[in-house]
């Protein structure tokens, strides 16, 4: 006998609500879906509570690829599974999961690498589709075809994702809510102090953009030890809320004067930080975060999402004389599948404060009212529950 | 009693013959000119051989800041200690040292860093002067000033050398014009290879201009167990030339039809080599060098100098998702008073072939042939001996 495939656990299509975004930048239309079986090496999942990112909001916006409509977003979730496809081994129902943006096969080269995170099986794109057979799962009531968002689109009482964009975590001691968390944004800023950057106790940091992926980023270098973290914001009430995530010093860029952000930052540090990370997606401000990184050993990490075709430029000589390092993550070079239980470890044991980041809690019929606290930076992280 | 501090052991200048750079671009003029005794941390150094670096090519070429004339170029060399100035411990008469244009005062942040090995304390710059003090040592037999180079000025039988930028090494069973190699290129390269990049066994290399920085990077990747060394060039002949110090593919950017570099060595690499080295100079092709790093590890180290203000680009989102790595390095990364010695014993040692680079020894008054020799690209190292 061969070995047993496990045949799919779902047979029906199921009717339930999402938040369907039909025109770009318009407001979410609560509606009845149908969402698919999944197929296989894909799951169903209920999802328990969703939050919102900025990269939901930038997406809802664009009316060019790879903006499209109609599309179910969101992408930070954490749910159970409800059924799954043929060949999934790996789950099954009743499994409480997390799903993530970027994928982990666990078979590629880059899955196999100590050094990477980026799955090149499933590699990270915007696209529409489900990963594996570019199909959708959702249509509407008439039939029509609904897309999907970056392998998640949790902005829907079910969806079904691939198992390679699924991490299983025990639901033991866990808040549902702060454990959604670690779905997107707060993992990559713990991720890529942690991991990306690997912040040194007793170390400088300057953290461009205090939205929560920046806040994120100095939770993860509080808990590292750094001496001094830095934040930059425009909007000074950004330094009372950084405080209770570390930040020790504020710089607002509009109070430099005729100073260069980077020359503020270089003369309160001697210098220059040891790790800057860039959370706004400017190109001007990654520059000027290697300006003011320090030279022979300062890493800048880019993690903002610039628009698309933007370019930083660098002074080649400076490339070469400073010694300093450039790079960038997805995710915080976290790997989904065994990082976030790291994470959801640290969070058990309060050292990593995942509750500070919840700033709302939403009804999921309210999710309208979560962009716009979004938007108007009213929130860092607003979750809503799917079952209120 | 406090502590003593040895006097200077040299009282008078010495009357000896130096190739002068008086006019940007023209053959050197060997003439006579004196060498002024060494001052407070510094040593007089008389000369064995000194070999020819590109650097030394570009400086004298260039007719604005920081070209400048009359100026004794030279900067790879060899040498014993003739005298010391007041405060000098560490070295004494008859030491044999190698001079390094980047200091080493093992007392700063960056010297006393792992990480790091750029000297705050004397940062570099293409400075005309002594380090300490702005001031010469050379004049010529009517008490004009001649400027120094990069700390070193070794285009002379003697010279004068602050001890931040010296490096004793144990001269037993040493070759003098190999071990000279490891003050500047060699060293550079090697360094990059091993120090910067921290190439793996097994990893695939590519290497942007086979100049001898570039042959080091393969040199120094080829001891470390490299699989591919690919070597990039647009002289045919270097194939050759590079198969003796471990490159074991080649491309010619001139071969390579409609299709960019970058593309045609993602496709041989599927997907990108894991270290680029960039060893020419051009922005243009700092950029070929990151498009064709490996995703999610991969390591561009920029060594190349490029003309001043020069800018390279890089798109934001590449940045990000990428996870790539870019950095350069000054020596390679190296240390010089630590790591030369290192290197020196792998030469002793055999595994560093240093003797591969020289390809040419001459009288040091052939010294304008020298400069023939490299500009038409038929010398690798090319050796001149003081005392021939």
């Amino acid at each position: 006998m061969g070995t047993q495939i496990p045949p799919s656990t779902a047979r029906e299509p199921i009717r339930c609500k999402a938040a369907v975004c039909r025109e770009a930048g318009a407001p979410l239309v609560m509606e009845e879906v149908m969402v698919a079986p999944p197929r296989a090496h894909e799951a169903r999942i209920r999802i328990v509570c969703t939050s919102l990112c900025q990269s939901d909001i930038n997406l809802w916006k664009r009316k060019d690829f790879p903006g499209i409509t109609p599309r179910i977003l969101g992408h930070e979730a954490i749910g159970i599974v409800e059924s799954v496809g043929a060949e999934v081994t790996e789950f099954s129902e009743g499994d409480t999961v997390i799903p993530v943006f970027l994928s982990d096969c666990g078979e590629c080269s880059g899955c196999r690498s100590k050094k990477s995170n980026l799955c090149s099986k499933f590699p990270f794109k915007v696209s529409p589709w489900m990963p594996r057979d570019d199909t959708s799962r959702f249509t509407d009531l008439d039939g029509n075809t609904i897309y999907h968002f970056l392998s998640v689109s949790s902005f829907s009482e079910y969806t079904v994702v691939d198992v390679a964009h699924l991490t299983k975590i025990d639901p033991d001691g866990i808040q549902m809510s702060s454990a959604c968390l670690l779905s997107c944004g707060v993992s990559t800023g713990v991720g890529a102090a942690w991991r990306t950057a690997d912040v040194e106790e007793g170390s400088t940091v300057a953290i461009f953009g205090l939205g929560s992926v920046g806040l994120a980023v100095a939770e993860g270098a509080r808990i590292r030890g750094a001496a001094r973290i830095i934040g930059v914001d425009m909007k000074p009430e950004k330094f009372e809320i950084g405080k209770k995530f570390g930040i020790t010093e504020f710089v607002n860029p509009a109070d430099c004067g005729d100073k260069p952000l980077s020359q503020v930052i270089n003369e309160m540090t001697e210098g220059g930080a040891d790790y800057c990370f860039e959370c706004v997606g400017l190109p001007s401000l990654m520059e000027e975060a290697y300006a003011c990184c320090q030279k022979g050993w300062g890493k800048t990490v880019v993690l903002g999402v610039a628009r698309p075709m933007s370019e930083m430029k660098l002074q080649c000589f400076d490339v070469l004389r400073s010694g300093k390092i450039l790079t960038g993550s997805l995710f915080g070079g976290l790997k989904p599948k065994s990082d976030i239980p790291i994470l959801l470890k640290h969070s058990i044991d309060k050292d990593l404060q995942l509750d500070k980041f919840v700033t709302h809690e939403l009804d999921f019929k309210e999710i309208n009212t979560a962009f716009d606290l979004l938007i108007e930076g009213k929130s860092l992280r607003c979750v809503m529950w799917m079952d209120r």
